[in-house]
């Protein structure tokens, strides 16, 4: 691979720079007969687009998708689909001042000395924008999963900086600016207060993602290594920001008896999910879980030591427009690798074995 | 991909059961010209070999490795290599009792469900047996990067269960049976006491390891999806019984400010190492630091609720040679894969951008 | 693979339908620095371009290309470059009657049994017009193999029908409207006059064409199976029409003896080039050379018998803009895929085996 | 990829050297269930067999075949299947003298500057002795496609030389030791003298093979790139010494107008099969018809020109044990090649299409 495409049956192939004329993705590889129009995928990308709050960056872009190949009279022929975004609100002479200089914590440093040339306008490559075109490719990953199996996708936000958040609601979550599945309107009101403060400080801040998908059949994944876990742990590390992946219990497992960690069965089901989903790097049926952990954005206001690219000092301090907290919009991206990842399993899945084995409701205990 | 690869330049083809003839792996893309023997893989499947302490499973296998192919007069021809590795003590009768039921926490039930028939023999395709051609693969990665780079992999335990362990002695690694870069003396003797009250109940204990790079070139990795650290996450991931992965600061990243997490520049280096070596993707030339998380042994000898392939209930209590802790033996496997990750990423740098450059120790601060 | 992509490390994946918005494709893996504009793409495209004589298709479309990525500052950046080609005079209107009938020879029936649907649109995705993505990205490819190793490649054709075309002047092939590499008058007189009684007749007609390269780096290939020719034969035989592909002396080597086809060499270089410039699947420095033979268009008005999608017998005249000879406009096409398996060659070798070795002209002996 | 593996779900990894201590392939991807043992795959590997007629190189291998993984009680499991063949007849003596020249007309030229050395023991990787393992692989293919489709593949050698030989009956290709689909006992007679005369000389013959697969069901193959029949040329153009393939008709297309080479269909079937089984890359539910060349044998005893590894003049003579005509023990190889890319087509069109169509005997008219 040459590193812009996910997915071996299911091929997304993701193309553009944040400030270039536009962004967007092939699909290849698309089951033919899908009902398919853009409204099928502008709802995920609006959930994703800047500008939505003031806890975002404000850079004002509608994030239009438009079909370009791959569906003739509202369904998928099989053959590619490319999904372009036009670029509409660039202000590169925001970004000229780091042209030559490297933000700490940024890809900066490391473009430069892979290519020996970079695209700084907006982070060019490295822009969190280049989100928008995976979120859109997951739209419709979600669409046949749904249809398929009934596979439901769902993400929120589980801790901004040391602030936890609980899952008491679920329906809460496209009510609030911070993708929180809480009903709890102190914890809301806390979460606001802090991000102004922090946006004030010109600083950043890290967050805690939890995504899960329910309804997948069992027996998606590969003994090794294309493990449903270890190809989940590949999507979401390959997010921009992501440091750390869980599936299930996570690092708390670390911790764990084995008398305690297996999920007993019974006829009913499972009697508990430690594993998340996934044994033997196979879906067990039951809800996979993931947990993320997302880095403070690295482009603030804070003067900060580095160098340019001839190696002198230099104090570098980003104005423009920033997210302060990059793992506020990063819910719908998660969701679209996940389903990115079971799509192509399943088909994975439907060329070795046949069809798929949709597990009962009863067998698979959450 | 149909799972069982590695890699995309420097592929290892994985292949085997735990009780079959032979487990093994074949490379291909192997640069030509590099001195090899079996005398430079052996001694890395030695570190793995079940059998060397009483915490450890008691299965006697000498896993000697047998080149087949790729190698002429003592040097790598370019062409494939094989590396074969005979099974010499299997014992399938004390496997006979799981055959029809599946162990809590184990890969028996989604096999079973995906294949439609499994290989119970010694867990068959699941066994952490098959790690062991990914170590021998590792190995012969690790020279190469040695030679070509000066990249030196090292990987130690860093807690069981709740016992942390501290890393003040990197030489005592290899002169105690727990992986544990430390010369406190009083730690081991906890250890041991913690492994040896854990085998007489019957229990297994999850872990926690950490593994590092360093020398690595700075410019390894793509920008999406193929990161590094993505493909590190992939990697680890695909360990048998890792729950969770981290690159750098990892979980803790979620909890940091941007003026805190964004390692700073200066002429002679970074002046710290949250990123783990890795930004945007792209290795920095810092060293490369994972963590992550190991889930405690299914097969234990603590009963158990289950199902058998009936769907009827049954009681699971595994007999049997198995490691209390995985974890144990983990460590060569994880130092195999960053390094079959990080020659991979080499070769494909070498592919498009040419010959790599190697981060100079002034500028590759740590 | 799903299918539309081209290329292990420089990866072209293409999009679009004849008939809807546009077309295109994403080079993934150019290596970074290459001076690039739509000016270096646009020639070739002009090359294949519908409406320049009166025996090609009418359709007029000025195939402007457009950069949409991965150029910055008039130079390749390293990331994916996606090439649009917007599609400006589509007469859907025409096709109509042939969406419920399969024409003869023509891939109607096997994407309706694939798919269950198909865009009939112009042939939809199979039509030819899907070919100027591929020579768009062929531009690329020629450039930098051009800059690289100072690699040529040209084409001509060689017959149509049973006319055969010699090839006394290479200077010529873009002075005639059949690629022909003559100065031969009364030849080009010949095909002009055939082709007109041809069109006349409402009927089409096969061709043979030739393609070469010469500076090829010694080296680039594989033993098995991603040889140099098998990869030239896989992208000679997947464009449109084509049904055989020779390298070197082809069919002619079933008839000779082993001292009469084997190149000899002396120190100044190989005696002859039966071989088509590759030995056991590798480049050896001389001219790569290979023919093809095209199949006559389908789309005719001649009548035919055919069956609907019914099964019900149906007559099928083929009205419209149809290309008499599809091997006409096939020489950049040729050319480009030429080029994309060489650079692809050229970056597997750089990765496995350092920087290659360019031939000298006295060792290289065509 | 690396080279050395073959398709895309059902992949075929190649190892070994002619005269190492074993050659032999991985499978991964193959469907669980298929009843197999070695009894299944040594018929095959015995039709390429070296040593069966005088008219072949007489060195003296069993190729018995071992099934190293992949199989419990008598079915495949889904998980790799590790065949092993071991070389049991190395004379590496014989060999000596041409590892410090190049033979005209063969690999040893290109392997030497591709990779700085090569095993120059019976070839090394490039011996035909590497075919071995694919002709293994494509038993269980062959095997696999008739269970499931009721697929069947044969070949042919359809001239020795300038001697055509005809396909009057297909039921005399085991009966004698050319391959040849004839009972024309003066054709066999003429073949037997000329071979002698050839191999009294000391010199080589090229040949035509032809090869079909009935029962192959619609659908399979992609519009671009991986159209069916591309994927067989890459096959067959990577079989050793092949230089030419044709689908259908082949280069007589190039001849034939479009009324005469469309095959027209009715209820009934297709009227003709020109086109050779494959419509714009995707199988017509046809016969698949593949004619190739197969170039001379480069090992002869006949002295001719060459330079030694010091680019200094040398006279090379090959003795030892060579096939004065490779194309010989082809047969078996192209069939598993054939069956190779319909397997792993077929699996691909499970993938995203689900279920295949199998043709209806009458609807696939031959």
């Amino acid at each position: 691979m040459s590193g812009s495409t996910f997915g071996e049956l299911f091929r997304v192939t993701n193309f553009g720079e944040s400030h270039g004329p536009a962004i967007g993705c092939v699909i290849d590889g698309c089951p033919p007969g899908l009902p398919l129009s853009e409204a099928d995928i502008q709802p995920d990308l609006d959930r994703r687009r800047p500008g939505t709050s003031r806890h975002v960056t404000q850079r004002n872009e509608a994030d239009a998708v438009e079909i370009l190949s791959g569906v003739y009279q509202g369904q998928t022929t099989g053959t590619p689909i490319c999904l372009l975004i036009r670029n509409t609100d660039q202000r590169s002479k925001d970004y000229g001042n780091i042209a030559q200089s490297f933000r700490p914590g940024h890809a900066d440093y490391t473009y430069w000395h892979k290519y020996g040339l970079r695209d700084p306008r907006g982070g060019g490559r490295s822009s969190a924008r280049l989100t928008a075109p995976t979120v859109a490719a997951g739209a419709v990953a979600k669409k046949w999963l749904a249809a398929q199996y009934g596979t439901r996708i769902r993400g929120c936000m589980t801790a901004i900086g040391d602030i936890a958040i609980g899952q008491d609601d679920w329906s809460q979550v496209g009510q609030n600016p911070f993708f929180a599945a809480t009903a709890d309107a102190a914890k809301l009101a806390e979460l606001e207060a802090f991000m102004d403060t922090l946006r004030r400080a010109g600083d950043s801040i890290g967050a805690r993602l939890y995504v899960e998908a329910s309804g997948v059949p069992v027996g998606l994944g590969a003994p090794l290594f294309d493990k449903l876990d270890a190809d989940i742990a590949y999507a979401m590390m390959g997010i921009n920001a992501v440091k750390g992946v869980e599936i299930g219990d996570g690092f708390e497992s670390a911790r764990q008896r084995g008398s305690e960690h297996g999920d007993e069965l019974t006829p009913q089901g499972f009697l508990s999910n430690h594993a998340g989903g996934v044994l033997g790097g196979i879906s067990t049926g039951q809800d996979v879980r993931v947990h993320m952990a997302i880095k403070p954005t690295s482009s603030i206001r804070v003067p900060r030591q580095s160098i340019d690219v001839n190696g002198d000092p230099a104090t570098v301090e980003t104005f423009g427009r920033h997210d302060p907290c990059v793992g506020i919009r990063a819910t719908p991206i998660a969701e679209a690798m996940l389903a990115l990842v079971l799509i192509d399993h399943a088909l994975r899945h439907r060329a070795q074995c046949g069809d798929v084995r949709v597990a009962t409701p009863d067998i698979a205990h959450r």
